[in-house]
């Protein structure tokens, strides 16, 4: 529960006027949704139309959360006193009350559904309306594969989570039962980075390698593979495609190459300056002699995003408590460090508006 | 537990030199009772002679609670070196020690038992003395009725209790399966509302409605009732009586009128500005025809203020997360809105002091 | 968990270049320990040649706590990308990368292990080494004592123990089960007490009285013993003997007396400002006649050791709550005011450096 000190502290500075991920379709059934996205309280939901909406979560009459209200028709309905509120964030009824004042409304966040991910827009000022449509991600609409997802809540700052993605190097430390182990392996691995004004891609490459224990259960490899790891790194989330084929059967650089996929998205959403959503899939293209691959990729791949969140979680704890650094950066920071020096220069946009 | 924190906090600010209640007669048996009172920690406790009373929770020697040691005699002892303390907060023992030097003491408040409701006396000045006797509440002691209680602990606010009981409108929201109900009924009652310098009075009547849950489960009405809800509120509690007759067969003006009948008792004690004791008991005249009316409305009278509870718990926690308002009032708000001018010119009286 | 609030508070003061207790030689397995001494927060891990280090908890590559990492060889290795630290604190391997930065490293504590108790040395500047050798305690060496013991956390600042091990009066009414009761006993005993700049000496004897239970259960005493409580208060640590002979069999001159004695070593080491270690172990000569007596004993002052913290820990509590006193003093209290004095001197002479 936050308390009274922290209304008084200055908000948190984001990269703003951009689409930040709010959530999954399937999270939106016929309760509404308590979310709170870059330090804006928002309840989601979905009207008995199939429209979805974000609004603030405080009703305008005595500030109960509206997600302690219900869905009821085209909109949702205070649990107190039964205020009705359209998708627009209108207030369209007051029981017992003929008139209903003007400022009978709250906020209204534009959000978009689009292949199960819900987006939600974060303008810099009140009035600011979406620039752009929020991105495809086709892996959660594309026949050939299957997918399962999750949502974590972390008690660390987004930037920590980014860190991990981009250096995939931890696997060898951090993930031995699942997609890890052999961390001389992942210690050595070609490394390509690259970066735009946007985004930071970061290639890793392990050719004729041993097949980690994920792998060898989903996919039946001839006996050495051929590895890589890509991860494409946005300010509102990351596509990492990780896969294998058996060595020396296809190229790296064919982008339709064949063998075993993992595709995941990370929507890496700040809660606050110091917690995050984290809203994950995992899609794999299952082979068809072994049963069950999704499931066994889906539960390792939850396993190992714990694993995670067990490790980052307990890093912020330590900053908290000793300060972070002086730090030393070593070899694989290089993505990391871009995609901190983009978020920063995003922030300092933001706090210039 | 408080923190440093805390207490280099500006004392809250609360009416002063007036009866507050404490807690009930049944919860002082032979072990002590710890309990803040308007910021104030007391320990309550019954001596072996029957006398109550409430001292500082705070051993002059060592500062333990008070609360952790035993009632002795006509004192109390101090649970870690043994000190005795009388009623009126003496140091009569010290062990292994013939001198009692006079600062040997702690501070005592006044309090008085009556009705099985504990009264303690909260001073503007350490010497502050009762100047009157607290309120008599017959319906404890009347053979007529039967009554249950209980004591609940609020992570809110007292004020946030006080609009809840003088707007009973949200019956219709809040309390579907006891009490409530039928939003349309509750919303479009007729309400009058009066007020004096210490006291709101609101009340709605509802003729010719249907029976609620509770209501059709405690008396056999033929069908249709008149139903009435009077509130009367104090700045240390309400007496809200609510209860219904069959159709045109009595009048709301008959202060002895017959019928269904719930009288509530509501103690509202700040335990600290944000945080409230809430001392609650109902009680009712059993129908001869009907077995246990009494454990029947007590329960579910029960069921229906933890549903308040709930509510109002969010509404304050979404307060400090989002701040308070702006809020729009609506027709139910005339009594609350009342109660609180009330509560702060006899804010603003304390503070003058 | 630390928040960033505390990060910004200024550093706890206490006595600093020497040695404090950091733990028990048996806490050390395969597995590092997190332990922050005077707000130092330190991983203590025994490296695989049996050596024994203490380093400052957080790799200097991310942050992470060393503590969540593995011993391996001669080192600890950090679980999130593998930097391997030797027990002088120095980085020895960084994994995938040839040149190890001269900064790669982490402050060491000078750490001892002496009569199966580690001694950290805290330093009053970065670079102060031990000036000395950490105290012998041979009762944990003796062939004539068996002994238990224990580490138990306190949410009460260090000096909250200090007055409760100087002031065994206490026992009369907190260990009636165990070596109290009789409060009259306890309260009227003869006590002597003795200082000097770094030590105080407390001494209460309690002649021709009867056996506490767990005296009465470990020896057979004749009737009517002669018991004796010798508190020996350090800055880092109290010895306490206490003990008794059958009545008028012995002398308490003697040093070498006769008859049942138990040995207690207290280690009071603060953790922060307003949390405490506490490192304890009871050691007794067993009689022949009588089994289990160590158990028996270690037990017996395992429950008295939790009726202090749970007294201490309410004690602070309320001191928080309340504010501390004022407070009277009694005559239990020289002991205690001696320590609380010698402390101060030495916080002065901490914060003067």
């Amino acid at each position: 529960m936050a308390t009274p000190v922290e209304i008084t502290r200055a908000p948190a500075i984001f990269p703003l006027d951009r689409w930040y991920v709010a959530g999954f379709s399937w999270e939106l059934k016929d309760k509404p949704v308590a979310r709170t996205i870059l330090s804006r309280p928002m309840v989601l939901f979905r009207a008995q139309d199939g429209k979805v909406a974000a609004l603030q979560d405080r009703c305008c009459h005595r500030d109960l959360p509206l997600s302690c209200g219900n869905v009821e028709g085209a909109g949702l309905r205070c649990g107190y006193h039964g205020l009705l509120f359209d998708t627009t964030g209108k207030c369209v009824e007051i029981p017992g009350q003929e008139r209903i004042p003007a400022k009978a409304c709250v906020t209204a966040y534009p959000l978009r559904e689009r292949d199960q991910i819900l987006w939600v827009w974060v303008g810099a000022t009140p009035d600011s309306q979406p620039k752009d449509e929020p991105p495809a991600y086709r892996f959660h609409s594309d026949a050939a594969y299957r997918f399962g997802g999750d949502v974590y809540h972390y008690d660390a700052p987004w930037q920590l989570i980014h860190d991990n993605l981009l250096d995939l190097s931890h696997l060898g430390y951090v993930h031995l039962k699942t997609i890890g182990g052999n961390p001389t392996l992942h210690m050595n691995a070609a490394v390509k980075v690259e970066s735009t004004e946007e985004t930071v891609r970061v290639i890793r490459l392990m050719p004729e390698s041993d097949p980690p224990p994920t792998y060898a259960s989903a996919w039946p490899f001839a006996g050495k593979i051929d590895r890589w790891q890509e991860v494409e790194f946005h300010p509102s989330h990351c596509a990492i495609w990780t896969g294998a084929m058996d060595h020396g059967t296809g190229s790296y650089d064919d982008p339709e190459r064949h063998g075993f996929h993992m595709r995941g998205f990370h929507g890496v959403t700040p809660e606050t300056e110091t917690t995050t959503h984290y809203f994950w899939t995992i899609a794999t293209n299952p082979h068809p002699d072994r049963t069950d691959v999704t499931t066994l990729v889906v539960d390792q791949t939850a396993a190992t995003f714990e694993e995670d969140k067990v490790i980052i979680e307990a890093q912020y704890r330590n900053q908290m408590r000793q300060g972070p650094g002086p730090n030393i950066d070593i070899h694989v920071d290089a993505g990391p460090n871009r995609a901190r020096r983009l978020i920063t220069k995003l922030r300092q946009a933001a706090a210039a508006v």
